[in-house]
């Protein structure tokens, strides 16, 4: 299929993670993570975040957040999240149905929640009538493309504690925040109060592979057999490990995210000549969203395969990937160009 | 316990339900609703609704709401309500635990949600990765005390059923809305698209039951099963079905709820002779909701049990019952006087 | 209907419990058991289990037995049972549906599982391929009839506690069992080790409400929120404490098991007279067992109402309750050896 | 990590399933199964199963088989299976977790259950208080190694399909049991009725993957929705579709299974020349269940990873894999021969 700017998930297998995967095709290993590459694996998350990071490798993200909130959580409990929460909009339910906890969605112009959006639902703890509020999840980077600084992390790690509540991050597009910020995946996630995290691969270059981590042990004894009852533990383990060995060795995680997010900046750069499309987000990671001519999805469509965001507003959302090139971008830019004259 | 303004529910049972309980509890019956008494009961809601009603009688309002639901959905389903919603705010996430599904709130000034406000949440259709929409839930009488006419009910249901979707009515004060309107039960539920409704009677002068009724007999297929498995399948059925025997002979319904109405309306009439009183809410039903001087609500509360409705604006709700009296009214609103002066 | 012998209850309301309802309808009460008349109703509960009893009224013994359960459990773990036990057979999977647990059943010659018995299913701790053992769940009187003494209560509570997990007891007739084996509730379920306890009173002439006690407060800090989000949470609370008040003043309980245990044993004597109707169970409290032959089965379900408990080996269950009387049975039994001739 | 007989998903990857996943790794796909190697990979399964076979994928058996109960259920149906089955002991209680449902355990002396064993549980249809028997569900292989032949299969699919119910099949090793009987896949599944089946690849030399199969389109109406709400859709699934296209390339389906079947029967032909070693069941597929010598244990798994099968009776079991060597059950053998000597 031509590139399109679906999806990063629409792209392939970096080489660097697929020989992984085939260098630990060696033979034997004890299945469902006592093999030495998870433990490889494990340690190299450790290294990232803290030596008493608790790790858990699944399947998928979707799987990765609902572990994560499941663990958390009792049934009576209740997440608050941005109304664009992956979450929220496109897990079809899961975290209903596997925690029983009810979700509560706050507007938000960017993806971005705040403590001031936040604090109305804080109320009736301890009120047996109301489901109580337990977790603020959010996402890094948002599904709008923008990026959470440390200081709102922090902002909202503090009031989620303050409420004897925890701090969720989906962070299934984590590296491309580490790599817009700078910093270390560290210094805006566990640094800054975040409880749990899902840490994501799948959309960088992996094949297949995303980590919970818990930053408080006492968080996840229930973790393993929640894994195995939510049908994301593996057999053959290792092939999930083999990728994040290849995927933190040489910064592969970095570059992959660097280059996406760069190619997103030209991909801006290249719409913002064009006076009929309008950018409608910060373009902080590797997604661009820009409100265009209607009459030109259709044709667009034909040649590139991308969403439309919002189909009032005409709204569509473009993602770069670690594999894009300039070139692809040129192309694109100019067949907008071509159809909007 | 001095008469307050609590909740409707915090009245007793009126003395012709607590006649009728003793009435058929002359010897043995079978169990679970194979006896005559639940039999008559039927019969008197299926001269209200129509003769193809299908009746499930359960203990209580959340019981009711959530055997509705369940019966309409499957797990990936998503149910639109009010904000403020009873089975959004109030019932500990029964619905989300028992039916699995995603709840999507719609903010209301009123308690009220129209066309408009629920069409923004009908999208996704077909795409596995968003929660099917399913129901539509309304409150008769709304949380607000608002009361839906029946061309709103009507609006509501085609947009449902044009999106094969169905509307379920919580009617847990569906009698003080019938008093209101002065119109049936049916005018405004089945006639106008209703495809199931919790038929409340404890908030009108029962001691505990509900009904679920289904205008659809292909819609209630499970829901015996249902209704067995969220325990509200009550052994000694008999003892629900009298208490609505007598909720439908002499009109009691309607003296208990048009007498509660009433009430509020003097209620209303009182304190709209406040200025330091404000009325934010339609008095339309048994319930007036006001924004009172914060410092009179603790004095008050010492005389008279009420709930705050929202701390930060002050308002209060007064709910009135089948058994309150002007006199009451008068000591009440005397003594609101009295602390605002 | 003609008194049968289906089940206690089929049975209605004792007189001196719906005086009872009646007299604490006297006004207003606050809702959902913030009124004096179920304070006093808890503390009857703690004088007769100890002062640190938590206490949790519900509508009905499957509410009951799915809110232990609930309490003390996490979806991935598991609970052992007799076979015959009614939350395995008779509450439709409640327990499976709303705790996600695992039910294992034992097969039992008489209802009572044993150490023995049970210890084949206690295997697989840590491991998370298996769903953990938590509970171990007896019901006193069983479902066939048998009463456990209390140091085989003692042993399963035991064995229970080596393992980490608990003991729960469904005592849906548990005043029966107070009254055949003639100690206090406490010396047979907190003294032998029960850590949750299902009392029930509807069996024994209330008309709705049963409690669930926990022993180790520790217990059930979660237990008040998953009591309204399984819709076990009565508004007008007051009106099942009501019923509990009678019930222990006076000894009612024990009056009304004692009496429903005797008639069992008369009905059991006069049934040992009919040489072609074999007694299957010990008849130890209110049931009696017993293969009759095929044919007489129908024409004496013409007449009496039960239940066919087996229907390849034609073994019936008879129950008595507090108000079967001498000459009910005398009729009865009078038939039966007409029918056997 | 040294060749052990612990598990065929102990094996890595087949080298022609790896390289299948480099071969698709040439770009931009769609996501989530809207590519043309998924296309190509559901074609062949249509072409075994028949042209109007519905195929989703999963990541694992776990998810595979939840996904097919989920489809067939509601939460108040029941599964019978054998106590031995994937599902009922080593899925940590997901299928009641996801489904609601009670799992009805047959005891079996070899792995499989019968009409006879399953009759016992179809009973209490149409009662409500009984969870609804809906599903049996049988492992081919067993889970004792053990295989069903087609007349077996087809008596328990005719049963289910008299009650109204339907024969679901966990197929986690259903390649070596097309390869023990010599017949095609069809032949002794959708031929002999059975409604739904966990078709497993990730024992047989996939890296991960498995597919859900409904013979009847009416039965999977929801699945795609449920497949998503388990977390069990892939977004990169062209990498899982890969590895059915090699799968099926070739026969490699078929040679990889009969090699490990045939490595299973040299290792049956190796222990039974060990007079102290007694195999406990008919080696049909790729296990061997053997009751040794106690102290032999612990040696032996110093050297080989195996599972005890129960600690009871020192059974164990040993699995072989498409990559098993004779050398390597010699020396194994050789092994033990030499600890019990």
């Amino acid at each position: 299929m031509r590139k399109g700017f679906a999806s990063d998930n629409n792209a392939g297998i970096h080489p660097a993670i697929l020989k992984s995967i085939g260098d630990v095709n060696t033979g034997h290993e004890k299945g469902y993570g006592d093999d030495p590459y998870t433990a490889e694996a494990v340690d190299l998350f450790r290294k990232e975040f803290g030596s008493d990071t608790e790790v858990f490798f699944v399947f998928n993200g979707t799987g990765a957040n609902v572990l994560g909130l499941s663990s958390l959580t009792r049934s009576y409990h209740s997440v608050i999240c941005a109304g664009t929460a992956h979450i929220h909009t496109d897990e079809c339910g899961a975290p209903e149905k596997f925690t029983g906890c009810k979700l509560l969605a706050v507007e938000t112009p960017d993806g971005k929640i705040t403590p001031e959006s936040v604090r109305p639902h804080l109320h009736g703890f301890d009120f047996e009538h109301h489901a109580q509020p337990r977790i603020i999840s959010i996402s890094q980077v948002t599904e709008m493309g923008t990026v959470y600084r440390p200081e709102e992390i922090r902002a909202l790690a503090d009031l989620a504690h303050h409420h004897n509540m925890y701090l969720h991050m989906d962070g299934a597009r984590i590296s491309n925040a580490a790599a817009a910020l700078g910093i270390s995946f560290r210094e805006f996630t566990r640094d800054c109060g975040v409880d749990v995290l899902s840490f994501g691969g799948t959309k960088n270059g992996m094949m297949s592979g995303e980590a919970v981590l818990f930053f408080n042990p006492g968080l996840c004894r229930e973790t393993k057999y929640l894994r195995k009852q939510s049908m994301q533990l593996f057999s053959k383990m290792r092939f999930i490990s083999a990728q994040f060995l290849a995927y933190f060795r040489d910064d592969l995680w970095k570059n992959n995210a660097s280059h996406a997010n760069q190619m997103a900046k030209i991909l801006e750069a290249e719409i913002r000549r064009i006076p009929q499309v309008r950018i409608t987000q910060k373009v902080e990671a590797n997604g661009v969203f820009a409100i265009v001519p209607r009459e030109i999805i259709r044709p667009l469509q034909e040649e590139y395969f991308f969403y439309v965001w919002d189909e009032l507003t005409s709204e569509v959302r473009w993602m770069t990937s670690f594999d894009t090139t300039e070139e692809e971008i040129r192309d694109f830019t100019r067949l907008i160009k071509k159809l909007v004259s």
